[in-house]
């Protein structure tokens, strides 16, 4: 897509353009998505908005379809920013990956209308939560799934995760600090399977609160292992009190994995994620 | 398996017992399995050592099957050692885990007979080699898979492998600085396989050479790439000279995923590995 303007040096022209950018992270070395205000730890945003800076050769602030916290990891995390800088998008894909590091790469570009927006325009988010259940701990992909020692029992996972489909006050599921005006959301999917040695917790809403995915977790993991039943994700939903909603489960095995925008912005599909878990489903 | 002289406490008795352990280990952090003498880098058996040296009391010392390079990684390495300290099976597995790293991990541990020789006992070795052939780099498993933006075709590698196969004058194969006395390997088997989204190349041998695998997989991606014949492989093995074999692959896609010993001695069999590739074979 090349305009007027556009030069093969990589001009900058005057009216800026809004791009699309697929983002695959590996989030165990960062502090999260956004960068924090306080302290030396960095940001997957500030790693990424420096190596797109680069190639911009001006500043590049982008948007997200969804933060992630600290040791989250993502598959299909979608950014957009505007920039006068143009470039192909060979150049803002292979050209960023040369300027990050080896645990975040742009998967894909593509300049899109400036009706899109990463965050506003999404209609879903998905996300998969894998749990490695065996009594001794792995050492590969240590902080890139949840090892628990207790065995967990699909079924009764299962017959806890249906409770919380449908539209529901999520204020159990909730950090204390969430900062979202309203705790309602609607989950439209949520299903756990095995593949392969892993289990996976599957899960599909229109958006989700701050810990709400690894809340539910928390929930499903104690019914899986038979320390609560499965009617007990749905007493702690009723109750809308965090304070019943046992424990927050740990980041290292969250995968941001889908978001569903309008087809009219023509972006690429996600395979769903991550890559070595693809019989999943 | 009690001795008279065990105690509870695991008091130290007179006569040494040897135990055999199976080490599962990520190899991106480590300079390869065996300590170097010089630099602060630290190596799996070192730290290895250590934690075993805190749960027997004593300082223990290890002899593994294979030694792998720095970045290498291992799902089945099995390592001997002898102690006077009496621990059960239990205690070498989750007390010597308690004092690891993330990245490396006791998977079991039995008491042998003293015949036993994690090295000398070995009939087979086995090593898989994971590669993501993808234009754009990955950002998951960045350190634990070997990726090229080159497309590979499965079926020319295994062309090419075929001519490894058997027993060999290795040179061609081998680090130049290969302090084995000979050159002479059997390999048993070579096939090249996908798995989802990887190509896997998996290799058993009586033994290995140093850097025999990463220098096979160097020439069998060249030839998947349509950058050499299959025959190319076959070439390289006659000239018996280590210039004419191309790069050296990577570590970080080779995981060391099995050791052949006399069903005599009773050790659990490999689930093969890595954990997340079970589909394969």
């Amino acid at each position: 897509m090349k305009s007027d303007t556009e030069t093969t040096t990589g001009a900058i022209s005057i009216a800026p353009v809004r791009y699309a950018l697929c983002v695959e992270y590996a989030g165990a070395a960062y502090h999260g998505w956004q960068a924090q205000k306080t302290g030396n730890v960095t940001s997957v945003q500030a790693t990424l908005e420096r190596a797109l800076s680069r190639i911009a050769n001006e500043p590049v602030s982008v948007v997200c379809a969804g933060r992630t916290d600290a040791g989250v990891n993502g598959t299909y995390q979608i950014i957009h920013f505007d920039s006068r800088a143009r470039r192909d998008e060979r150049a803002w894909v292979l050209g960023t990956n040369s300027h990050l590091p080896d645990d975040i790469a742009v998967r894909w570009a593509r300049q899109v209308d400036e009706r899109f927006h990463a965050r506003f325009s999404a209609r879903e988010r998905r996300y998969r939560y894998l749990i490695y259940s065996a009594p001794v701990k792995p050492a590969l992909l240590a902080r890139g799934i949840t090892w628990t020692y207790k065995a967990l029992d699909v079924g009764r996972m299962n017959a806890g995760a249906v409770h919380l489909v449908g539209e529901h006050d999520f204020t159990s599921y909730r950090a204390v600090g969430c900062q979202a005006k309203s705790p309602i959301r609607e989950v439209r999917a949520l299903e756990v399977y095995r593949s392969g040695e892993l289990i996976v917790i599957d899960v599909r809403a229109n958006a989700f609160l701050h810990h709400m995915v690894r809340n539910i977790a928390g929930v499903l993991m104690k019914i899986g292992a038979g320390e609560a039943e499965p009617g007990w994700a749905e007493e702690v939903l009723h109750a809308r009190d965090r304070r019943q909603g046992g424990i927050t489960a740990p980041p290292w095995g969250l995968y941001f994995v889908d978001v569903d925008y309008p087809a009219e912005f023509g972006l690429p599909a996600s395979s769903l994620g991550p890559f070595f878990l693809d019989r999943a489903e």
